[in-house]
């Protein structure tokens, strides 16, 4: 049953530096009533991702920023509690840009139905949801790696730089990740197959990543920005490839030094793009088919960390930035009242 | 008739920063006597470039590293004075890489004839040569751009950017130069009928760059890298193209700090190549050809500045990095015994 009130989370500051618990906000709320075309979404799952750290700024970008005192919005999984949509009947698991809020009132438009029977639901937001689909068109895109190159991956233990590192793997190249931690260097090596994987954290980075790619680097697929990124830079080779994903090292920066990389770039004629899954928004069915097919055939593997609670989303969005997680990080909300997952 | 000493300029030190009169040494030497195939070269005009700085160091780069007490080496123009093959004969102007020197040797191979009577033979070195082919190229290949669209140029008055932005006139653009005073603003809105100029030096840089280009930049054409592409940068439109050509403002530094840039590349999912002239070889004949065309129409217009006399070329190579010349920077070493140009 609908209870009638339930909690949101709502924009209350934009940060300056590193985001806090201060500014997010609960706000109770009616729960609305629907609207002809509309759904009642019971909200399953919520996605934490890093380049919602940029919505939270006023600033120009690819995306509209959040509004201050607005419900947050990113990707989640949810059930349809109610529906005066032909398109959606109760008990219907759905996927979309949803508000961080427990019940939601949605256009049919606006979300998609998803086959819990398939494969695990929150597969949709990571492997094969914008996760996946962000790595396979900027590593295959932009990083066109050719069989026996060396691919060099940074974030390499999160949910997009893992799946990059895989499929570097299928296309037969030689794949190296960074990494922050010890754990997350075995589970790149003996989990996933990583050829190499260096730990950034440690003294002697610049020479273990030197000593791990012998042949130089031809793509480089970044993640992270900053200092890690000005050591490969250090080692491209002619022609290299930069698929320019996040920067996550600078965006709780107010202002970010580093050296000037553009001579790195003239020397090697190497190229850099940046961009964003929406690039790509007319080939996503075809990316999720070829996905949902390495998944299916045991190439691809994806790891989640399932952050169990609501109230805890704030916190599960601020540990993307410790970077403790390993895979995919994610906020279970609430099981489903009509569904079985 | 060949005088049987000349002199060369070598490589003295390898330059830390700013390279000075200490960094060449004038050396004299036998004039060579020439073997089977080769041809003995009386040197007209040696080109000096910014890009002969990056030689300089001993450094992995596309060009081997100049090798410290050997001549340097740069593009120029020559006459035949004696001739060992069949390809030339004494009086024949020619173009190659050439030592800077007096008198040099050099196989039959590796120069190659140019007529004095279409083109003053100095457009060789500059619109015609590898200066205008950086321009045409990188603009075209890297940056496309399409009627309509803004490019920006950095280092718009110097042999390059001048080439670049007439160029991206050609094809239908709004073209803005930024350069370093007040003569050459006016050379580039008044001679080469660019539609807006703005002077880097001037405390209201920031501003006037955002006032020149209303509708954001679409392709930026980078010869100078440092504090002027930081500013082009926050004004990048969505899928912004990045010939990089230079970093002419780093050339002379040993450490060389500045924002990082790549947060502003992925909100715009802006495209940045580095680039050398030789990537495009195979091309060079179309695009002279080409060239040579807009030359005759009147449709490019270049502007030289000459220094007299080989002693002077250290002081010429010098002054690029002054900031006071406009368009290409050439030394005249001396004219021709045989031919009339």
């Amino acid at each position: 049953m609908v209870p009638t009130k339930q909690k949101e989370i709502h924009l209350a500051n934009r940060p300056k530096g590193m985001p806090t618990n201060d500014d997010f906000e609960f706000v109770e709320q009616d729960i609305p009533t629907l609207e002809e075309n509309q759904v009642l979404l019971r909200t399953l799952y919520l996605s934490v991702d890093p380049y919602m750290r940029g919505r939270m700024q006023d600033a120009k970008s690819y995306i509209a920023p959040f509004q201050l005192h607005k419900a947050i919005v990113g990707g989640g999984i949810a059930e349809v509690v109610e529906s005066r949509s032909e398109k959606f009947k109760q008990g219907d698991i759905v996927t979309g840009s949803l508000k961080w809020a427990e019940y939601s009132r949605m256009s049919d438009q606006k979300v998609r139905k998803i086959d819990p029977a398939s494969a695990p639901v929150t597969t949709h937001l990571g492997i094969l949801g914008m996760t996946g689909l962000t790595a396979y068109f900027g590593l295959l895109d932009i990083g066109k790696p050719q069989p026996g190159e060396t691919v060099v991956v940074s974030g390499a233990a999160g949910a997009v730089g893992s799946a990059v590192g895989q499929i570097a793997k299928i296309k037969g190249t030689r794949v190296v990740g960074i990494a922050g931690s010890d754990e997350k260097i075995a589970f790149l090596k003996e989990e996933l197959g990583f050829d190499e994987a260096v730990n950034y954290k440690k003294e002697t980075f610049a020479e273990d990543l030197a000593n791990a790619v012998p042949n130089g680097v031809d793509v480089y697929f970044d993640n992270v920005g900053g200092p890690v990124t000005d050591e490969v830079f250090k080692l491209l080779n002619t022609n290299a490839r930069i698929p320019l994903c996040g920067a996550i090292s600078s965006y709780n920066k107010e202002e970010d030094l580093g050296p000037r990389l553009q001579s790195y770039m003239i020397k090697t004629s190497a190229l850099m793009k940046g961009f964003t899954v929406g690039n790509y928004a007319a080939d996503f069915e075809n990316g999720s088919k070829q996905l949902a097919a390495w998944l299916q055939e045991g190439k691809l593997k994806y790891e989640e960390t399932i952050v169990e609670g609501f109230d805890k989303t704030p916190d599960a969005f601020l540990d993307l930035f410790k970077g403790t997680n390993i895979g995919k990080l994610l906020v279970k909300v609430a099981d489903p009242e009509y569904a079985k997952l």
